[in-house]
């Protein structure tokens, strides 16, 4: 460990691995290299403490160590049990920042890292917290809420009452708190909170929940939402992940198969246009009939999944919703019908179910790649346990889109940091305006030798925007 | 002429083949046809007078029978001097509308249509407008304003002080009226509006400086934000209907070409797409760096004009701003090259440049497309006069587009009408609610084979949304 | 009637307007301006009668005057009844060569018109045929036999006899010749023909058959099989004028509709990809498992017409082969079901069926546009009559594929006329040797600014080929 | 070792894993199961011995089990040092075959392999080869050559004359067995063998100029041209591989960068295609105008590599040529430009230059990627050390499109052996009849639920082709 600093990764050894990695990725990633130029000499994170719940990669590695660069003291955790690359995972923990992430994290194991990433030891906690999917900003609400009964009459958080085995975990991980006596932890922690940005869809659809019904703690700006981050890393890093995830696991050929995908959101726009681009024969299903409709501008044919059990050889869930999969599907699908999810969380496919079915035989082909074998002789492969498979088969996404998704964030945190004590942000989720919004995207443009036009003050003023921009509305879709 | 029915049309005999060919597009706009069945039985436009100033195609006529089948008087004129379908003209002018619209029509001759189509003999005026891009609007506005100048203190508008052609004969016009005698003749019409519904991004852009500077003098519904219009007509309806004009007018090969498309925005993005397809190599312009970044990620190289003058061979604008390709650039193409604008107005092309350019001759090769030589002995075709190509050279739109466009209009008139008392709507600009828009897309899946997947209750709780939605908020981009 | 030049156009007023596109034409087609000006000056087809039957369009106008450039006497008719543009044959009945070609010719006018190509007053007949379709070639094989038939014991064909009414119109037309006492027209004829090179595939099979069974008359050069022909004009040719003819006929929306297109050679290929990136979705009926293999690789469907009959919106014939889509399939479709035919003659639709079922209805909407209407109320929107829908109800390919094509047929008619005395050529079928299909591709790289790489000796003695090529084997599939 | 078998493989213990992929890859390959069904019972290859050189990969698994499920006795090697999968390799050979293969051989191992696969203990050599790229029957053809000259006059190959460092190895092996007394072994191996079947086009390039120059040895059967194989293989196969293999080894965005491909014959159609679809901009090199033309006819741009060495970000070499990216080329490109071979040897590009450039630094990132860096600081990234790198980087191809190239294989090698005392096959290089090879494609369409339509007999007569097939001439490109 260098320096004494904190952590626990898979191995240590693979850090000059991951330095070179990471050292690639850089040139990948204009947008973070120019925050590094433009707010470095200045330091503006200096001595500011930040709790970073987010994958584990090579990118994310860049990401930290523009923080760092910046002035910050960084703890991270991954916010999926697969997808740490334990290479970059090492490398920061060598280099840079206190890292508790490994692939193939227990779901236990899962929420110690967590704790770990929010915990600064001889301090409240962090100042400002990098989420993704918002389990971070979900275990500071729950234990702030639990001390809240704790202190009113000594309830204890009871685990049994939980309905799946992530809230058990986490409601243990609080009661064990409790009782070693740190009944103040979550409200200090929320105290010193400055506030959090967040990375993805389900975050952001938890945080306007809690703004909603007033239980947030601290401002929270949505990162999803800026255009460069949902219209570049949702759609076309899904596009590239989506393809890559299913060769790595199966090298299975994708032209000539029928392929189902579940939701035809930026997510599911990005897998149709890839896996239709390699010669499948692409169906999509949908709740909502715009997104439905575009599908059939595109070509897609549309039908809910029972129609096509019998016939499609993939089927990706992108949805964010919940049981777009059960086992009584799979029971009904072609043998080595591949089954995978690249939406966020798990419960899009019913492991469960799958799991539990009478007389089902699991089969690992190798880490992440299963084969559940039905009593009547045919096999489905699931891919990472149903967990994000770009993820958990290959490497996510690629750092020329992450760089763009990270730039946001990373702006998201300056802002946060910089409006601290000017009552700009109240508990509530806000989006970064539209300059910064495209001043992201102008930082990733010389890379691809991309030039813009420039407009003339005549023509500015005819379609009535500054020179310089911002030159859409905010409601502009794009 | 049918009962004493208004009318200027090309040729009414060409009313049985524009009956026929809006029959085919009534199987292709089930949006409207649903909503014949929906309303027209409560005939909730009985008596209501409905301005229309929309290109009056055969899927204009569908929309006025539409609005005719809910009870409706119309009087309606296009908005773009070459894109009247004269045929479709002819029919709804025997049959079930006033109409003043022919292919061809010279600028005066247009602004007369204008007039007459927004002048109710023996009324005031209409109780409600549809506009596209504006100019109905526009010359209420500018009358209105003309009137108060004349009562303060008898000034009469001086056309010799426009600064372009269009605006001179709106001048004209509105003096003509006041010398005349008719001196509240725009205020009583503004006094009687309900409200307008506008089709597209150029007059949006208008309603919200006039909302912003307080001038707008009724209600106005912006329909171009609607998704299932600005994400259908301007994306899909370009990538079919921009080959088609290129293809009408020059029959040249587009495969092999090099391709400038000038704006990457929706228009934009429909040409690109259609354009690759067909085997261009595509170049594009912008001046918003997000937007030219999603060109990137399409695989599109991104530079100014200037940089492809001399190796495109077709240029298209389609940026809704002016001074786009001008008389400098053209005289630097290569022979033959291809000049047409799908934007809106035809100032994104430098018509008078050209036509005055010292030396320049014009050679007509067939209506809507002439080759200009200049001096050096090269030539450059453009398309349809700096107009609207795929309306002047082609027939615009297909039905079923159009036809999610112009159910918005319909939704848009009754949300308008049936409100006109609530005091709902201020002198302001509105959005169509998502549920109205997520049903405009609905009634267009039937006719295309999509079937929608159901959400369970349990699944709408989890992601927080009505099992019968809308399924979105406001912001999402799709 | 220009200098006494023998024509029959539908108007010679048309001419300039001609002129005009052929000279836009021209800038298209780099091939054929290149074979002028490497060829014109030696005059080489000085005092050479060429006949042709070849759609009378535009861009054969330019083959027609690269032909006089060359210094040929030309006279020509159409392939199909509904393939001229008759501004074209204008132009060129005006200015260079003898037409007989208009657009809406009747059958017997048709083969009139192949006969004024074919007879050359005071003159045995053509030195030379271009053909598309085989119909010159076969009115002379025709009338060879029924000479031969007449000269053994005075039989004159019988008209009553033929199975179709086409080869009752070509019997008559031989008949007539008979009885006007021309008995040795056509033998005088095909002696005197050095050779003719055949366009398209079916005219070839035809030769091929004829070459089988030893009743060929003369040499014939199979330009369709030049790689610079089958793989550019069939492919990218229909690739282009599939969805224009589609387009300009019915303005229909391709995108979100159901395709068919049977067969999925290089023309249904083109079709199918053309459809697909308008937003189609595909579906492909192939009897070549090869053929079926390759369709299911790019993603597309493949499944038998009867699967589709109620689903599909568009069914595209493209087969080549006869009785595709008949009157019993049309009965079963979809109300206003497009059906058209790209394939070669229209005999790939039930004409006949249709046109004779029970109670049928048929409604003109335009020229080449009809909507048959079933006992049962719904319609059938069928193009061009079945007959080639891309030049009945559009303008056919466009000039820079049709270049590619007409090249080869300028080569092989030098080929043949340069060795019409060495014993080079027999009576047989030939394809052009690579070398030359080569150089046609080269010639029209330059207007595409393409710029090719050149072997090294080393790398041209590595891979075994000489520097300046030809670079691949006979067999090569491209 | 099971029972025995010779082998050696980099670890048996992986032959569980290998197994359960082999069982995957078999639902995967439709063709090679039928011909178990089909032919297994009848062992046509019982005792037979069959010698392989081709990728030992998990495809190349089911091959092999193929051949033994038929009745063969079979020794193998790979063609190639990175291509093998252990797993694959250590599943057959503890189950089925004598494996001679690992991932990452040196040279001298490479060749050594080579010569186990062709060494049957005890006997005089195999019936039958399986050979791709050649060097199987390279090797025979130069030891046959050798021991001429040594029994002519006692000369011994002399390893320091070769002219790159795999001549050297192979003729020191020859050399070796020479001294070693082995004086006839490859002239009784030629005598016994019965003819080779031959994978790609590298390898029947050489057996063409070995035929050409009457060296050839024993038959052989060109599989490469096998339509099922050419234009499957080689193009879907790397649309598939090549973004896999990048992707893989370097998880570069392929979106927004400039990709530029060497090469536009199958290959290079297959990777230009599937990169576009990632949202590169593609720049293709050609030698042949009509590949060349066929690259404009897509849309992408053609120039030769110097036009484009400062703006590509992905360089590929698909030619088959050698010398193709040069050191000096490499010197001037854009910072971590990737560099891959996709074509067959790895002379496409400069290994040899590139490792000896003055002040080069070699960084080996991980196993096949390895970033060079240039004294002026710039790295370019090469992957597989200029080798295949889809096979290098990634798996190579997968299973299905492999099993139409096996399928092709198998069915070669039962008819060399049917036929081995027919005469039917002299030392000539043949193709498979155009049955066979509709065959082939045939087996693979219901796998992929494809239904195929059936000609009428009419139909049939009317195109002149049996109902049954084949169905087209034999230049037939496709």
């Amino acid at each position: 460990m260098a320096e004494g600093r904190d952590y626990k990764v898979k191995d240590i050894a693979q850090a000059d691995f991951g330095r070179l990695e990471i050292e690639i990725a850089e040139v990948e990633c204009p947008g973070l290299m120019q925050c590094r130029k433009e707010f470095g000499a200045k330091q503006p994170f200096k001595g500011v403490n930040i709790s970073g719940s987010l994958h584990m990669t090579i990118q994310t590695a860049v990401l930290i160590e523009t923080l760092t660069a910046l002035g910050a003291n960084v703890r991270w955790c991954s916010c999926n049990i697969f997808s740490t690359q334990d290479h970059a995972a090492a490398a920061v923990a060598r280099d840079s920042a206190a890292v508790f992430a490994w692939k193939g994290e227990t779901l236990p194991e899962y929420w110690w890292c967590t704790l770990q990433a929010l915990t600064w030891p001889g301090e409240d906690g962090p100042d400002m917290i990098v989420d993704d999917g918002g389990d971070a900003t979900l275990l500071i609400h729950k234990g702030f809420e639990a001390e809240n009964a704790f202190l009113k009459d000594g309830t204890l958080p009871d685990p049994s009452t939980a309905d799946n085995e992530e809230v058990r975990i986490v409601l243990q991980i609080i009661k064990d708190g409790l009782e070693a006596g740190e009944t103040d932890k979550w409200h200090k922690m929320a105290a010193k909170l400055v506030g959090v940005s967040e990375e993805t869809t389900t975050g952001v659809k938890r945080l306007y929940e809690m703004q909603a019904d007033g239980s947030l703690l601290f401002p929270a700006i949505n990162v999803n939402d800026s255009v460069t981050k949902c219209k570049f890393d949702n759609l076309y890093g899904c596009r590239h992940s989506c393809p890559d995830g299913i060769m790595r696991a199966t090298d299975v050929m994708i032209a000539g198969k029928t392929c189902f995908i579940a939701g035809y959101g930026d997510v599911g726009k990005g897998c149709a246009k890839s896996m239709q681009a390699q010669g499948a024969n692409v169906i999509v299903s949908e709740i909502d009939p715009i997104c439905a409709l575009q599908a059939c501008m595109e070509g897609f044919r549309v039908a809910p999944i029972d129609d096509v059990l019998e016939t499609a050889d993939i089927f990706i869930t992108t949805t964010g919703n919940k049981d777009i999969i059960m086992a009584s599907h799979m029971a009904k699908m072609k043998n080595n019908a591949i089954v995978g999810n690249i939406g966020h969380f798990d419960n899009e496919i019913d492991m469960a179910g799958v799991e539990g079915f009478p007389g089902i035989k699991r089969q690992n082909i190798k880490p992440q790649v299963d084969r559940f074998i039905f009593p009547d002789g045919h096999g489905v492969i699931i891919l990472a346990e149903g967990r994000l498979m770009n993820l958990g088969c290959a490497t996510g996404h690629p750092s020329f889109v992450m760089s763009c998704s990270f730039t946001n964030q990373v702006i998201a945190q300056l802002e946060l940091w910089n409006e601290k004590d000017s009552g700009k942000y109240e508990k509530k989720v806000y989006v970064l305006p539209k300059h910064l919004d495209e001043k992201v995207a102008a930082l990733h443009l010389e890379k691809l030798g991309a030039k813009l036009t420039t407009l003339t003050k005549d023509q500015a003023t005819y379609i009535n925007v500054p020179v310089e921009g911002p030159y859409k509305p905010a409601a502009y879709r794009y």
